[in-house]
């Protein structure tokens, strides 16, 4: 095992530790965000903090930085709080991607990175229509986290939209049915691919697999 | 495409709400969270929540129910700030697993589920010696979410101990080395594979593929 302490990690160069810090995290869910200004002018970017925060009321997650292209995402949601969340797959990933760019405030990423606009029960902000896992939302809050600058987003969920088949009886998903990637770090995309599902732990109990995937590793 | 609107998630059955609005984050990362009590005693639990919130200091969150198994780790996070974070890879996916039983608090769940303590640098709290990527942090502060009763914990990372092979020339990580799993809903364990990195995303100029993977989907 290689160690790098406390000290190593400060003395890196600033995009070296951005690159490792990211990294550290292990695997992450790879999303588009869809807002629209007051003019209106739609935006769509990539994030990867989405995370789950509670079943009762549905709600999560995520990060923003006002440094990076996120940040008229959050000027978007401060000027009207509705927005979408789409999924991405492995049949978009590039046009996911190209939304981290930089583009001027009055582009709109839809059509600069090739992806399709999509209006769905009667939502006033776009879906991405390639996307087989999305959800409207509404911004309920920021949290400021002083120590960096960053600002934490909570969201309620509103109607979810789906492709059928990614829905099991239990209403648990299978997002490998609609190639889902995930991100390690700031650029790496994963495929995924199901190992099983394990019964709920008890103590004094063993756990059993339920749908072992008898061909994964 | 399906729509579950508002009212239908609303009106769901309490636990398959639960499986869907954990299902719809998307794939999420698999962690052990080692922590301390005063007397001392070790606790170890399983979490899909931790998120990469900045590398200047390098700062993570994730979040706390205090309904479920991880109260514990909350009360210890409170008396002990320091902690252990350490990732799953698929050796380990049962031991893991079979953390988030309820066990009683006298309880080491090292011992009972089959994971071995390990000390590094000094460090109070025992990292996982079956992991392959694990950091020492520091518990910085808790954030409540009134709208739930969760917590929201901002940590700093201390030290990191990998596997050497894993740490690329740029200080990203290939997490795919050491067969570091992802987490779908409550249950489902998933592994991840390479699709490759992609180059910096700019205005006007065309995304390349860096180490594409030929071979997959």
């Amino acid at each position: 095992m290689k160690c790098l302490d406390k000290k190593t990690i400060q003395d890196l160069d600033h995009r070296d530790r951005v690159r490792l810090i990211n990294s550290i995290s292990g695997v992450k869910s790879a999303n588009l965000i869809s807002t629209r200004s007051k003019e209106p002018q739609t935006n769509l970017s990539i994030i990867s903090s989405l995370f789950h925060l509670g079943a009762e009321p549905p709600l999560f997650g995520f990060v923003i930085r006002p440094d990076s292209v996120t940040r008229d995402t959050l000027e978007n949601l401060r000027a009207n709080p509705r927005f979408t969340i789409n999924h991405v797959n492995s049949d978009i990933i590039q046009q996911a991607h190209q939304t981290s760019a930089r583009y001027e405030k009055n582009i709109n990423e839809f059509v600069e990175c090739g992806l399709t606009e999509e209006y769905l029960n009667n939502f006033e902000v776009p879906f991405v229509k390639e996307s087989c896992l999305k959800f409207s939302a509404d911004f309920i809050r920021e949290i400021r986290i002083e120590e960096n600058g960053t600002h934490l987003i909570i969201a309620q969920v509103i109607d979810l939209h789906l492709k059928e088949d990614i829905l099991n009886e239990d209403y648990s998903l299978d997002i490998t049915k609609f190639k889902s990637v995930g991100v390690s770090g700031l650029d790496t995309y994963l495929s995924l691919e199901t190992i099983g599902r394990l019964s709920y732990a008890k103590p004094d109990k063993p756990l059993t697999w339920i749908d072992k995937n008898e061909v994964s590793k």
